[in-house]
């Protein structure tokens, strides 16, 4: 395969290199198209075989796993293990103001999560008062949900933010009431005994737009003090009542 | 890693680690609500502010270099810096086949890039030849494009590797005729002097699903032999003439 | 109509119109295929060749006037002349409450029309007061905009209906916070002097639901009493402060 | 229609129409707000209540029959009766050329329709030969499928023609490999006996352009001779098999 598809002449090319890159044409040069088809076999990785998804436009990936597409919010929990108590509709599940955060029922360590979340509008309030929400990875790692289009916070805490750990890269924030995506990569802590040996890492597009590139999380999200990691195993997607009735809607996950 | 289905309730959490909480429970009891939110400010971090981006459904952000919308193929050339020969609508860019690779004018480093891409229908062929491209970054760093809906090559070679070095996770293949979406957050290798410093890494989203988790590229693409790094610096984007009439559209990047 | 589910082969076609069927196939029969070929060229209509019109996906067509798109509300102004007095940003323009209706400067006679619309959330509000806004075609036919998910009032008044005139067909509301769509199909009443020659037509899909099928409007939209027509030229679109801060975007006409 | 723009104040209001606004301003002068509340009253129509029907973005209205969301071509049958011949996959189904016409089990008169089809690359073919194909409505009134993008025909034959019998409004055509849609608002013709009472009726979006505005047939589809109507009932849809590899998606029908 040709791969001197740049302009060379404009590239330094060390001295050294220049003569290794000049033997191994030589070497090429000598064999027949034949040998040389031969030779790139060699290189061919017949296995595993990737198992197949079907991905189709404006659907979830066939291997999701589906916990909200508009068919009633089974797949969710409040704290105590009693029915989830927010609204719902075909359209949306929305924050019932003050009944509290919802967990899915099943839990979940390294994902791939798709989720659109949506602010209410609230001319009246400002700061982190204004369409707040959250969703915790695994229960203890917030990203953050604020409304923050023309809305001053502390920027450790604005929309897309990893709550108090990781501002983000570019503000892509949407105004409320407009849908807003997160596409989330996750890689869960590894721990031995309570032992930390590989924090949690994570990679986010909001809105599309790249915020944070596979940075290594801190610890537990706090509110008060730095974080820490405490020791624990695969653990439900939370998401915060913090008294704002925003919405969310298209929610897939994949273990990855 | 596997997912097992706890509750909160039913988590064995270590004596040590109990202790600790109880300790932090205390400390936190015997501050005042304005002790606590005086004390909550500490962890605020109010500087950098985040780059405003507006990021609207079905457009590019709005702080991407577009490299093809519709309105003509300016932004590329042929490798010797004459025209790009390929065929162009408002639908989108086309291989015309034989007429070499073209390169984006300008150059990259690290990028979050999306593209588009359509194989065109060829029955007739197998394998490597059915509706071949590939998206080089750097001009040196192949992502396959290959027609491999219900058509069988080695996994390392199929739509969406890292052209021999890396299977994707999963097959989200779509077939012929249907355009397809590349999301692509690439860190470039960096070098001192000739020694490479730190490898180039990838993170891929092939129509919506993770297939690539921000792995260590071993070199630049080989169709012989085994990939190396040869320093340099930012380079353009290359997309290839595979000699399938393939189309590409919505292409944009943004420097990260 | 109701539809009976019956096979080709089962159709009971009258005598006569079997004779005549037999008749042309006999015909046919005698002809070659050249022959055929040349009597099927009569009927071919190479005049007038229609104007070509790029009708990209997400994109208005390109032949249609843009009233808006998120580029600022030049197009609009309030009904005394001044500038347009509602919010705007790049998403949507926002009614002010209170700061009266606005029309668009271009006056406008038959039409094709595109406009989305988002009712505000109103819990606190119900029937007619509940996200009340209205799209008049040449200021003076209402189509009604309204939140009606869950929200009784009189149906010739709800979401869709072309006020006190005609009930839709279905209910195809979705609730407050979502974006609606309405495409419009209008022909402008004609007037000889001030006598009526030809009424007002309309047809509306409402997120793309028929809703309304080439229906005659019976005059001018009011509020009391029945409508009546006045005659009137070509006018400007206006769009109702009805006191709720709803939200327009997406606004496109082709004049037909 | 011509449009001329004008301001709401330049009106030139007929003198016998601005007396009959001055009296009915002078009538409802005289009544308080309550007054005229009760008269408003007056014009509310309550019955019937329209049916409820979801309309979700990107999915089918909830009252719709599917007849091809990717799950196998159940619904459609050979004109023999036997298994419909085409190819199929969750993307599409597509024309086997040479298998013949697909029908719908289902018959159907009045309907809206939803379809969307796309010509297969046929570089070689031009006219009526490049990417042909048709839907017919009640298998007997055509709308045109083919690809004239770029592709010169008799006007009255290009895609979006009612075949033979309209020319399209405009030229809203997708190059071939482009997803295409037709928006159809459709009413039967209607008979006494073996006469007609009642043309069919269509209005037509093509790519969300409006081509037809609820023209009238002049009779089943011919390529040889003028149209005339037969009198029939309800009948299936039809999709010709015209010997290109055309294919078609998301199909789905309303009664109305």
């Amino acid at each position: 395969m040709k791969t001197i598809a740049i302009k060379l002449s404009q590239l330094k090319i060390p001295l050294l290199m220049a003569i290794a890159f000049c033997i191994s044409i030589n070497a090429s040069a000598q064999l027949t198209e034949a040998q040389r088809y031969e030779e790139s076999k060699k290189t061919e990785v017949w296995k595993p075989v990737p198992p197949k998804v079907e991905a189709m436009p404006n659907q979830p990936p066939s291997d999701a796993i589906i916990l909200f597409d508009g068919n009633g919010i089974d797949s969710w929990e409040a704290i105590d293990g009693s029915d989830a108590p927010w609204d719902h509709s075909p359209y949306a599940m929305t924050v019932r103001a003050g009944s509290g955060d919802i967990v899915s029922k099943q839990s979940f360590c390294d994902v791939q999560m798709h989720i659109e979340w949506r602010t209410t509008r609230e001319d009246d309030k400002t700061g982190q008062n204004k369409g707040n929400s959250g969703i915790f990875l695994q229960s203890r790692y917030e990203i953050q949900v604020l409304d923050t289009y023309q809305n001053s916070t502390y920027p450790n805490g604005q929309a897309a933010s990893i709550y108090k750990q990781f501002i983000p890269l570019v503000d892509a924030s949407r105004p409320a009431e407009e849908w807003q995506t997160y596409d989330i990569i996750y890689t869960a802590p590894r721990f031995t005994g309570s032992e930390l040996t590989s924090p949690a890492r994570l990679t986010l597009l909001h809105n599309g737009v790249l915020v944070h590139n596979n940075v290594e999380l801190k610890g537990q999200t706090e509110w008060i003090g730095e974080p820490k990691y405490y020791a624990h195993e695969c653990l439900p997607i939370k998401l915060q009542d913090h008294g704002s009735a925003n919405s969310f809607r298209n929610i897939w996950i994949r273990e990855i």
